[in-house]
C-alpha cells in the first residue's frame, strides 16, 4: 500500500493507493470505529462492492445504514442531494456520524455535500471506484452538484477524513470509463508535470490494459500533484486553477450536449485539444506539444474535437462557468507540456477561433 | 462606533456596533468596493431600510442587484435557498460577488448558507435588523436551514467578513421582537456571565424603552461573549455549546406549534425555564437562580412555560435535534448565574419531570 498526505493543517487526511485496500479495516477503523456510518454508493457499484465495503466497516467497528441511488451525473442536482439528507435525517444519525461514499465522482460529490451540510458539516470518507475519481474527484475536498446552467455551481470545500483507492476495483471498470479517467491522468501530465506526459507516452497501452503498477503509478503520481496543488492552495485563489485545464471548454461541452452523453474525461480530453489549440494560436505553445497531447488523447480512444455544438452556444455556457472574474473569461492554457498558467485576457474571437479548428 | 472582533485567524472579522453604521460607506467598503454586490432582504425590511443600505453600498463602490423574499421562519427551507441561488446564477454573478443580507436571522440564516454554497464558498456582509440577530445568529458563522424534522438541521459554517449591527434600526422594531431578543441577552447572562444578570436586573425596563445606551451595551456584551466563545471552539465541539442553553427545550417547542408561531425567543425563553428548572430538579442549581430567571423573563413579557404540548411529542423532537450524541440528549443544564454545563447523562424520565413542571 502507498500513501499519500495532503497536508492542509488540521484538516490533513490520507489517501491509502493499492490493490485490496476497500477490504482493510484497521485503514478505515479511526474514522468509523464506535460511530454509526452512512454509506452512500448507487446502483451499478452496489452489487459490485457494498456487502465487501460493509464487511470491512462492521470490522472496522462501525455500525452501518445504507443509501443506493441511482447512477448517473444527471442525478448530481438538489432532489438528490435533498433525498440524502431526508435519508440520513429519517436514520437520526447525529453530528458523530461518518459519511461514506462508495462510487464515482457522482457519488463522492453528492455524498461529500451531504457530509458537509449535514448538521453544519459531519466527517466523512470517500472510496473512489473510477479512475477519475481516485485521480481527481476524491482529492481537495470539492463537492457540489449540478445546476441547469451549469456543473459544480453549488457546492463546499469539506476535506474527507480519508481517501481509500482500492486501484484492484477498477477491474470491474467499463473500459469507457477507465480512458475517461486516463484523460485526467494526461491533464495532470500536460498542466503540471512534463515527466508524467514521457512516463504516459511510453505506458499507455498497459495503462489502458489495467496493469497494476502502471494504475498505481499513474494513481499515486497525480494524488501528489494534486496534493501539492491543493495545500498550497485549497479555496482555489491561485495555483488550483490548473488544475482546470481543460475543464472551462469541457464543462460546456457537456452542459451543451446534456450531462451523461459525453463522460466528464470524455469532455475534457477535447477541452484540452481547445486550449491547447488556442494556446499555440496565441504563440504561447509550440505546435508540437499540441500534436503530442492529440496523438496521446487519440491512443487512448478519447475524442479530440468539438461534436458539431454551435459555437455561441458553447461560448456561452463557457461564460456561465465559474470561472468568471470581473466579467471575463478565465483560462486555462499551456506555455509547455507541464507548464499551465491562468489568463484572463483572451478575446472571445480568438477562443472562437479554435472551437473553429477544434470543430469536427 | 463601538467594534468587537471575532478573532478567527484568517477568517476572523469585525462587528461594527452604533447607531446610524449602517449608512457608513467606508465600514463596508473593504467587502464591496469594485465588487458586485447580491443584497438579500424580506419584504418587511425592504421598504424601511432597502434604499438606505443600497445607497450605502453604492457610496462605497458597489454594483448591487437585490433579491426581497418574503418574510418569515417558514421561509427558512430548501425551496426559498434554490430560489436565492437560481437567482444568483440567473444575475451571472461570479466568485468575487459579495452577498449582503440585509435582515433579521432567516434573512441571515438563508444568505449566509447560499454565500456558503454558491460556488463553493463567496464573500458575505451581514447587517442584522432585530435585537436577536444582533446579538446572536449574526454573531460565529451559522448558517442554515429548518426540516420538517427540526431547525437548523442542514447548514454550513461560514464567517462573514463584516456585521454592521446599527442600534438605530431596532426603532422600528414590533415590540414583541424586541423582546424576544432579550430572552437571548438573558441567555448569555445565565449561561455565562453572572454581571450581565445583575446588569439585565438593573436596566431591563431601560433596555425594553430602546435606550441607546442600554441597547448599545447589551448588544455589545453579547457580541464580546460570543466572540470570545466562538474563538475559543469555531465548529461547536465544547464550550460554544453552552450558547444553546434552552434551546434543545425551546427547538422542539417551536418545532411542536409550528415555526411562527412563537418567536425564537419566546421558545428560548420557555426552554431556558425548563432547562433551570432540570438544574434544580438533578441538584445542580439552587431554587433561587431560577427564580431569577423567571422573574426576568415575566418583566421582559415573555413565556415561562410549556403551553401544552404534549410530552411525548416533546421529548421525540428533542432527540430529533442535532443536540444528541451517542444516542443520548445532550442538555445544557446551569450551576450557577452565569455558569452552564453540558449534561450527556440525564434520564428521560427527570427531563419528563421537568416538562411537566413547566407546563401551564
Amino acid at each position: 500500500m502507498e500513501t499519500v498526505r495532503v497536508g492542509l493543517g488540521e484538516r490533513a487526511y490520507s489517501i491509502a493507493i493499492g490493490a485490496g485496500v476497500l477490504d482493510d479495516a484497521s485503514l478505515v477503523a479511526p474514522q468509523v470505529s464506535g460511530r454509526r456510518v452512512a454509506l452512500i454508493t448507487n446502483e451499478t457499484v452496489a452489487p459490485l462492492l457494498h456487502a465487501r465495503f460493509a464487511r470491512t466497516l462492521a470490522n472496522a467497528g462501525g455500525e452501518t445504514a445504507s443509501l443506493i441511488l441511482p447512477d448517473g451525473e444527471e442525478t448530481k442536482n438538489w432532489h438528490t442531494l435533498q433525498r440524502i439528507i431526508d435519508w440520513m435525517l429519517g436514520e437520526r444519525f447525529g453530528r458523530d456520524v461518518t459519511v461514506a461514499a462508495l462510487g464515482g465522482g457522482v457519488i463522492g460529490d453528492l455524498a461529500g455535500f451531504a457530509a458537509a451540510v449535514y448538521q453544519r458539516g459531519v466527517r466523512y470518507v470517500q472510496v473512489p471506484t473510477t479512475l477519475l475519481a481516485q485521480v481527481d474527484s476524491s482529492v481537495g475536498g470539492k463537492t457540489g452538484i449540478n445546476h441547469p446552467l451549469g456543473k459544480n455551481l453549488v457546492g463546499a470545500f469539506h476535506q474527507p477524513g480519508l481517501v481509500i483507492a482500492d486501484i484492484a476495483v477498477l477491474d470491474s471498470l467499463p473500459d469507457r470509463e477507465l480512458r475517461a479517467g486516463v484523460a485526467e491522468v494526461v491533464k495532470y501530465g500536460f498542466a503540471l508535470d512534463g515527466e508524467l506526459v514521457a512516463w504516459l507516452e511510453s505506458n499507455i497501452d498497459r495503462l489502458i490494459a489495467r496493469d497494476r503498477d502502471a494504475l498505481i503509478h499513474a494513481v499515486r503520481r497525480c494524488c501528489e500533484l494534486k496534493a501539492g496543488v491543493v495545500a498550497a492552495d485549497e479555496r482555489e485563489s491561485g495555483v488550483r486553477a490548473l488544475l482546470n485545464f481543460g475543464h472551462t471548454f469541457g464543462h460546456a461541452l457537456e452542459a451543451a450536449q446534456g450531462y451523461g452523453i459525453w463522460l466528464h474525461g470524455e469532455a475534457v480530453a477535447a477541452g484540452m485539444v481547445m486550449a491547447a489549440d488556442l494556446s499555440v494560436k496565441l504563440g504561447l505553445l509550440d505546435r508540437q506539444a499540441l500534436q503530442r497531447l492529440r496523438a496521446l488523447l487519440i491512443r487512448t480512444g478519447l475524442p479530440v474535437s468539438n461534436p458539431g455544438i454551435a459555437m455561441d452556444r458553447l461560448i456561452a455556457l463557457m461564460r456561465g462557468d465559474k470561472k468568471v472574474e470581473g466579467g471575463r473569461l478565465r483560462l486555462v492554457l499551456l506555455r509547455s507540456v507541464g507548464g499551465a498558467e491562468v489568463r484572463a485576457d483572451v478575446s472571445e474571437t480568438r477562443i472562437a477561433e479554435s472551437i473553429r479548428s477544434c470543430t469536427s
